[in-house]
């Protein structure tokens, strides 16, 4: 029988004492941070501007209208009032005020002209700020696209995975639905086990024969965990992943205890192709030793419609679950010869 | 012999109480409404605004304007309408819709400037304005982009499945073309059968030992039905895609009877690629039991072209069939060779 | 030892009475033309747009630009002359040419305010107006990114396919070049054949036995060719497919006067991947029976610059060629082991 | 045992007297110039606004700006100062400026109106310029959301490959990290050695039997280098990427002056999936056989933060390197069981 397939690395790393406290964060991206390029290396302004909340957004287009038109202000009272044709005014500040709104005026194209630049010198001004003007809200205009026409594929997630009964055994569950109206295809799920293992090693104890107790190494493992399906044609409904606890699984035989103590880390790494915009899409979630409960099972979460014409998906009840009885740990779910056939990437006897 | 891949789940459920009457709507949507989470999470903005109708996207645009125009010309009326320098009128009404109109020439940014914002709090609302329709037309211009990128892949299918004469045996079969004047190329068909199985229950009888009548439980069952081809290099033509009914299939000597009552639904899934568009497409479409015609046979829909110079696709005759004897329900079509290579994924002697 | 892969339809049908002249016209588009639905749902209008020529795109704008003031201009006249606040003339055609420049101003969002609406009728016009030429700007701004930013895979083709020597034996040769500096990496050829093969029929002879001349059938065939190589992983440079004329090859043995009496067509489908556009990006080119030289061979196309430094691509040498003997036809190439690996799909013995 | 798998070309041709210095320059590109085609045929357009640098796209809109304003103003003058309604001044000049900015504000659409053009030749250069400045800055929106929204793959590489120790044989390094806050996932390597071989060819002495010294055939050889890893999940971290040195390596027992002389070139060409951009992205980079260092070893580039709650990864480390002692060149690297499965496309015993 071939062993589980072992990955030394996954792109995270194997060295325990020098990795944080989760590989990945709850909203999906990964639990590093970057130095040693300068921010302008290391920061994607687009990336920036497309994933900042729309609050900030508005703001920043806001406050950059405003610094704008204060800068273009000053010069064009730098440039005198005068030259401003049709500004009205006693004090320094009715010039300015006139000034500032002038420069609004331009920036955005509007151009009333009760107020218009004379002069050769506020021209000037005034020709760069309305190109200047047009170029930024290019740049807005292309933002505005961008942050909309972005897929985000917002999965939903249950809150924790279960250990739950599973064909006369046991199996490791998580449960996904698309909250979105976007149609989801072809959709392709990969689950990893990251932990960290313990072995005993002889080296040391050779060097130091008086050491009566032997000394122990820590090392970040990582599984490809074989699923009951990897795939499904139609995230239509919710679907329900099943790591079944078969002999070949790291997990079988584990207590609960050790669980714990192993600093487990498990990653769903989806992918998929959203047919409304017809791109691939993928997105991944992680989940703590912590958030797995032992002994549970998931409650549907979609039933017919009054009329019958149709089926309902309650998105609340993504994590609703009852407690469960386990079946002894040494119990193998029975697995149909077609999950075999298609764990035998994983799995092979 | 290896049995035909059994799905218990394409991302549909299984239980057959808690669904409603079609898995794939006639437009390809899925037939699921989504509860448990707000209309905010729920919908894609993006999503609406690029699949509604055209008539609706304007009269949307149309409807903001007007509205958001009628909002500013009262906010300018507040501000006094003294402050809208050069506005002319006699009554409260004329000096309305001075207002209203300013209010639409500095949204569109068209600012003639007969009337202009005059005094601090005018000129403000006319720069929030201003960029507000900046902002807004961006928005427009982004939305309007995508509806026209966006690759409709809008397949036209024969209306009926029909069961054909097919190689000395039956075949089940679809027609589809390409309306459009995009490139199709690398076309892939899945057709998945879902349809309602009963079985007879002995647990039930064990435990209620009186009952001489079994129970009978019934379950949604999945299949993936092999395909003469399952995959073309050009759709320049129409492409009839058939599943031969050979005693691997589910169908195999199913009477129409017992077909018609098992709610049996077709979904063709089809992926390919838009040479116009650059882009992957894919597109799904589900027959009913009713909608299967027994013994009858597609027409071409292709001639050549009265210059011989080229081959003419007429596509009013998709759905066009002629009635045809079927064989005994026990006759297997032919597969040449190179089918039974192609087809192995799913059948296997 | 396994038959060459036969395809009977690779979506161009194989009814040859109803075939037109060839199937793939050298631009690359399918020599089809559909009818039986209406031109609305047959075109897509952003098709259209996307790839009409430049001229053709901007007489379009330009001529809709000068409709639509023309229209306008008319409007505003009916409205009255003189609720354009500032227009001045004498005679009717001097407040014509005032409305229509009003209306140009207005669509542009230009809007000087020399002449300016007055009064609601005029007002609404402008409104209307300046609305719809922001729609249409926007519209058009789309238009020339999406045309802009297309990735259009211009491979430069050899005018003809060669039957060259090959390896001791045959080979028929064909030769790519990007005349583009685009990066187009990990390139994959399909080269089909489609010819019309002839078969007598018994069946009509033994259902009129006194006649002694046999009938024939006329159907056209599909072949995926078997490649030397099928994959590059860099297109920097030229690149020579070669299809090995082996004994398994349908051209193997057959003399020049019988291919070109068999309306032979070459279709060469090019996949790949567009570096600078990030997209996937195919194309297909065909040659017919009359394209293919019978005994010559490429001349290189490429050269060390002078410097040194870096190596010159001469497009212009792409069909360059010189005559060669071709060895007798029973003389078959020498494949090395891999090629015959990477042939086994089609090819087995 | 099989051999390695040899590829004849990759798209960079085999005959060495005919190639420049190297294949890919270090900024990815191929080391090729193309003639023989127009240069409008050759170039991109868009290729080339899209990846010209900041400073000289701004330059380029700010000159056009100027030189388009410049040619209307002449028109204008040339149309008359008069039928520039409101234009002021006393010398040629100082209405060949009025002119001047009055273009500006068209070509802008600002329209101040203190001047307006006036009578029909005027209003139609003044129509004209504002279709032309909607219609440029339209495509300057559509460029500036190309050059932003296109993912640049700029992967961080080690300046230097390493001949290291690894697994008790030794293995041939580089290291990459990507700088960009983006996501990347699903990355693939695949590891090209491009060298010359020289070859006795005993023909030459057959033909001029009288020299006792064989002739030498230069020929430029392509391999795809076996890696310990191909694939990894995510990249988070760093990646080492390691082809060890087995005796099935063309690098086996090669000494390093033989290697020095063998104008070898490694390509490292990389694909994967932008998690922000939803987008597959590719990039190359190559070493040439000076940038190799023989016996050094990588030091780690990353560490706990002083929190512990995440991992740092310092890019400025990417190229830290210690010497280390290689083992004797006849040492095989022990390989796990799953690498000897992972490499068998290349290699099989």
């Amino acid at each position: 029988m071939k062993k589980l397939k072992v990955y030394d690395d996954t792109g995270f790393g194997t060295r325990v004492s020098d990795q944080g406290a989760r590989l990945i964060n709850p909203n999906g991206t990964f639990n590093v941070t970057k130095k040693g390029v300068s921010i302008w290396e290391r920061i994607s302004f687009y990336h920036t501007l497309i994933t900042m909340p729309w609050w900030q957004f508005h703001l920043m287009v806001v406050g950059t209208f405003i610094v704008i038109n204060t800068i273009f202000a000053f010069l064009y009272m730098l440039a005198g009032p005068k030259f401003m044709y049709g500004s009205q005014g006693t004090t320094w500040w009715d010039y300015y005020w006139e000034a500032f709104f002038f420069s609004a005026q331009t920036i955005t194209t509007v151009g009333y002209g009760r107020v218009s630049p004379f002069g050769i010198w506020t021209n000037i001004l005034a020709s760069i700020e309305s190109l200047a003007g047009l170029m930024g809200f290019a740049l807005i205009t292309g933002m505005l696209y961008g942050r909309f026409a972005r897929p985000v594929t917002k999965l939903l997630f249950s809150e924790n995975m279960l250990l739950a009964p599973f064909n006369g055994g046991t199996g490791l569950m998580l449960r996904v639905a698309n909250p979105k109206l976007d149609l989801l295809i072809d959709m392709e799920c990969t689950l990893m086990l990251s932990w960290v293992e313990r072995t005993e090693i002889d080296t040391e104890q050779v060097s130091n024969p008086t050491s009566s107790k032997p000394q122990i190494r820590e090392i970040r493992r990582y599984y490809e965990l074989p699923l009951e399906r990897k795939y499904i044609n139609f995230l239509a409904l919710s679907w329900t992943i099943v790591h079944p606890i078969i002999p070949e699984s790291p997990l079988f035989g584990v207590t609960e205890a050790k669980f714990l103590n192993s600093d487990a880390e498990f990653i769903a790494k989806f992918k998929g192709y959203d047919e409304t915009f017809n791109q691939n899409v993928s997105t991944q979630y992680s989940y703590k030793a912590s958030q797995v409960t032992w002994g549970a099972r998931f409650k549907p979460m979609y039933y017919r419609s009054e009329t019958g014409s149709h089926t309902v998906l309650d998105l609340e009840k993504i994590s609703l679950s009852e407690p469960a009885i386990l079946p002894s740990p040494a119990a193998i779910p029975i697995m149909p010869d077609v999950l075999h056939a298609t764990a035998d990437a994983g799995i092979n006897s």
